[in-house]
């Protein structure tokens, strides 16, 4: 059984015979060259967050408060990095996270299906966004054996939100993520001082203009009048969905339903007695609320609140190091953002499929050094507050 | 009925048209446009402050340890800002706060009447300065709908404070702001490196000079000497009032009182005694004393000391988040300063009105996502130290 | 009666009439314009510190972890800065520390006999260094109706001890500054790397080559020998004290007794115990021992621990706001360091007297401000951890 | 008795004649040109570490958290550095710890012997590593009088490992250092950038091809053909070593015991009812598991945990003020990485003898300095956490 670490040994041996790694191979590098290979506009969207970008650089910076407890003599040969998710067993405990724009990032103006292209790589799961340039149907079309999940901005339309989730069913994904922090955009001020909002353009639209329901809502279809498409879109955009609004959702289909945005221990509570299969804990990358505490502080509350409930989490994730905190704080798995995105921008699928590598990598590397051989292994007494 | 964040749709909507914002969308870039926007003794001046500056920073810096909790599936679609300030019901829970150089900081040197006809723009009320450059009978004429206060540096003469008193209740002022923490100057290190202080140099004193009573005691008008009229300004400028004085101090009008510069909860009990209308928490944005703890910080403290009582605060606030938080932490209402003065440096009444509605859209927005759709909703359990 | 806040009011009124301050109003531009004043080595030798200076550079950053508690509507028109100092009244808190090698730093080369007219000038009392470059009766013999203080370096040979404190009694100096920590000198990398040590090049002993006790263990005088001279103070440099020596110490004059570079509270405690007459609590600016923790922190410790024991401070004062906040700690007085010395290589006495008039000014104002009119006023309740 | 600290003099009074220092005495500027005078390469590789190297950069940041305890009045004129290792008597507390490729880093390519010979000349005891250019016979042939300790990557061939074991107690070295923390390499992105792994391309591999057991594995020996002799020993490197291996470890030879990479309180519990002669407290610099602890907090945990142990310590170690703070916090004796490291690329032998006097002087004025005159003097009174 090889070990993802295994990575390492590939790359140094590559070298003996003069074949250096053509991507990056730390965080810092690969923000750096998505920088200059992404247009402007694009590189703000991603990059950016919601007003002064606290709570984004917070999000980063509270990693660095966890420290991991290194064991020694323990036998961690043989990693087991696999969890169970839903159901069924995934050899990795990562995710890609839900990316709105991710479309145009990739470097064919399809980043959907990049992204999903890596997925059957890998085996690392898509949380495919609702936002998506490529409708749903064909994003899935790519995921070869992983599983994927559709993230869900649910429309003020019901109808138009039961036909998303239909066809997500129909498509064969394995859960619904409903998006909770996200019915109105949050304040970008690096979006808004160059007025760019790239769905009011016309991208990523594609479940919309794809989907029949929302197509009878128009009198011209959007090839015709993309303008009037558009329109309509921004006008259904979000549903402020409401604790209420639980049954309904779960009345849409036979997935599970995942509420992501959860960052309140009581809210976890509530959400577990509604009987919700799994909570996302995440501030959406700092992108919507700014102001708050740092994601992965928040992983640790909700952590303790619900023991049992499957925890999803992502914001501020880099590396393989974070990965390994954010599971030994409680998330069951641990969602990947902008990294693919600027690994997409560098290399497309390529590219998203080296990020996934090298954080597996340091993450199996790490438990192996630190002398934890699975995931299991991971929990309160390996990480401490410092 | 709108919500303040729909600015955002509107700057989204008007860049599909090719429209992009002129004025700055960050604090950040405001600042520095600002910085090469004003003449530099005039930017030393409103960018400075007491000492090394040390209180200044940290007004700022302290926002960042407190985190506001985000709460999901609460129905915050409408949001409601509105506050109930000395007995009226205000649309925005902001205000101008007093600036005494004001008068020079606006393109056309009379800044006091451009936030005024900021302030009837968009409903938010100024507390107008003693320092102004225009009488505030005729920054009072601007202010359409929208109440004003009138803030107080006592001077020694007591008749003249009755005077200036007495002229604002005449002028529809809705309370006076007696300003506690200034009858001297602080030590302010960029100012006396350029020996540069406005109101030595006749900016900012038209209400002494319109005033009956300070007229009468000068030799020769103001018009015509304007150098001993300067003087005498600076021999009655400040009264350090004490308890004592508070009995005086109300005997001057029917109008409410509130006392500015309160930071200690002990002083806050005692002005809640004594009866006052309103305490304002404010350290004068580290302007006048150097070495002490951030305001936000003293709000939190005095909230909790006076319960009931109304709660002005500034010193620091620069962004919507800012404000949220200040809220939260307890103050009735936020006080905008060094922003404004920037918007109005880049442009006049339209600057001053941009500034405050990309704070309001920026809080409007927090509160929607954040789950908090009203300011009564907002309290001990939105926030938290971290 | 004048309060040293007024020098705002001549600096601005100054302004009026074009006239600028020529030197520096912040301690930041002092330090720049001082490195470039002085020759290298010099500004090395007084600007760095032991090891990797991280204590020196606490002992600023920890004022910052103090907060003065700004109290309002208190009568402080007037402020009284005097204190009480072995026996006398002094009209300011402060005093020039002891700095060995002031003699070069001066612009004439006669540093010491500078500092010695600013202290008359001011009425801040000197604390004369051993390592001066002209003989303390020469410094003494400057110092007007301000009292003076002898620090004694003492050296190995008790009579040459005996004869430098007799000499100091018979000069008039009021007490004896007796230095604990430096009878070794600290492990000092920007000096080392130059090789360069002042007093080895024959600087700053004067005190010791005018010494009869000193001369007669020569074979030929300082004059015809230089180098022996030296290489002989060199080896009776330090005496490295124990509490046995207090007695003998205190045998050699009727002089008031105070021990310097006390920063353990149970070492304070012993000192009182054995009845020193003051402690002076300071880490020697982070000279001597890197490593530490900052000098401020210590004094409140060491205030708690010897309630009534007069208290002379340094180590890390550059402002007015750090000699309130020292003095709410527990400072009988503070002492001036560096800042001094800067001003002394910018303006000689006149550079002196220009530092000190700034932070008494400032110290002044912001105990105006923060409604404490008198040193007396300040104390534990007048400052908090933060 | 001279003290280390005569050092001071020694580079005073040569400056007195014009000699300067010629290398570095801070290690700020050794770090500068040391980057300057190492290929590119092997810079990265010993100044880079794992991960984002954030836990390289805690191991530095953490020590200025702990704060010595000056004391006066003590005395302290002659100190006593020396400590019990083994049982055998130490005139000095540090040690230089293994570092794997240090042979490339010397000026003639034979770095190990550089650093046998300045222990040879210093007194201070080198753990040579496995990972050497030299064999270690030949290293130990440098020791002069001075110990020297084996530290031990365990192969994972039994009969490897019992080889190198005999030959180090057969060639007089002291102790058997086992590294339990490096049997699989931590994830380096500066290395896996370059692809530059030094071992790979033969580097340091002295040890394994000079052992007869190692030869007997290969069909051709390593002269012959190098490529197979790597892969072989690339296969061979770390045994993933447990708990039911000191047993076995014991067996190989009747020299101590030190289990080196300890980190954890209760792993150090353990490794001491195992009856190990030594606890070896470091994350190795960073380089193996990044996102832990600071090395020097968990020295004061285990110290606690275990008393009467040896405890040997490194990580971040840069100056004498490291040395004598992990010494007050528990440590046995304190290894030196890094800083002998530049001092050999810089100088050879002569390098690393300078660092290491540099570091010894410090420590030994800092201990006079803060009135500790021996290693015993200083323990849990003498730091505290700050």
């Amino acid at each position: 059984m090889a070990n993802f670490g295994d990575l390492q040994n590939e790359i140094y041996l590559a070298g003996l015979s003069g074949v250096l790694p053509t991507l990056p191979m730390s965080f810092a590098e690969l923000e750096r060259r998505a920088e200059l290979a992404m247009p402007p506009g694009t590189w703000s969207y991603v990059a950016g967050g919601a007003g002064d970008e606290h709570t984004q650089r917070g999000n980063r910076a509270a990693f660095d408060h966890w420290a991991l407890q290194p064991r020694m003599l323990r036998a961690s040969t043989e990693r087991d990095l696999s969890v169970e998710l839903f159901g069924t067993r995934r050899p990795t405990p990562i995710f890609l996270s839900p990316i709105g724009v991710l479309g145009i990032c990739g470097q064919d103006g399809h980043g959907d299906l990049a992204a999903a292209r890596a997925a059957a790589t890998t085996g690392v799961p898509m949380v495919a966004s609702t936002l998506s340039q490529d409708p749903l149907e064909e994003v899935a079309a790519q995921f070869g054996d992983t599983p994927g999940y559709f993230q869900l901005y649910c429309p003020t339309d019901p109808e138009v939100a039961a036909s998303l989730v239909g066809r997500a069913e129909a498509a064969g994904y394995g859960a619904i993520v409903v998006t909770l922090d996200t019915w109105v955009t949050g304040w970008r001020p690096r979006d808004l001082a160059t007025a760019n909002f790239p769905q009011l353009r016309g991208r990523c639209l594609a479940n919309y203009f794809s989907d029949p329901v929302f197509r009878s809502r128009l009198a011209k279809p959007p090839e015709e009048d993309p303008n009037t498409a558009i329109l309509t879109w921004a006008m259904m955009f979000g549903r402020p969905l409401t604790w209420d609004d639980l049954g309904w959702l779960r009345s849409l289909s036979t997935l599970p339903i995942v509420l992501k945005g959860i960052c309140h221990p009581d809210d976890a509570r509530r959400a577990a007695d509604a009987g919700v299969d799994g909570i996302y804990v995440s501030n959406h990358g700092g992108r919507q609320a700014n102001g708050g505490l740092a994601a992965i502080d928040c992983l640790a509350e909700v952590a303790a609140a619900v023991p049992g409930v499957p925890l999803l989490f992502d914001s501020g994730v880099r590396s393989g190091t974070d990965v390994v905190k954010a599971l030994a704080l409680g998330a069951t798995a641990v969602g990947i953002g902008r990294p693919y995105v600027y690994g997409a921008a560098l290399g497309g699928t390529d590219g998203i499929v080296h990020v996934l590598r090298t954080i597996l990598a340091e993450a199996d590397l790490l438990m192996a050094v630190d002398g934890y051989p699975a995931v299991a292994d991971l929990g309160p007494d390996s990480i401490r507050r410092c």
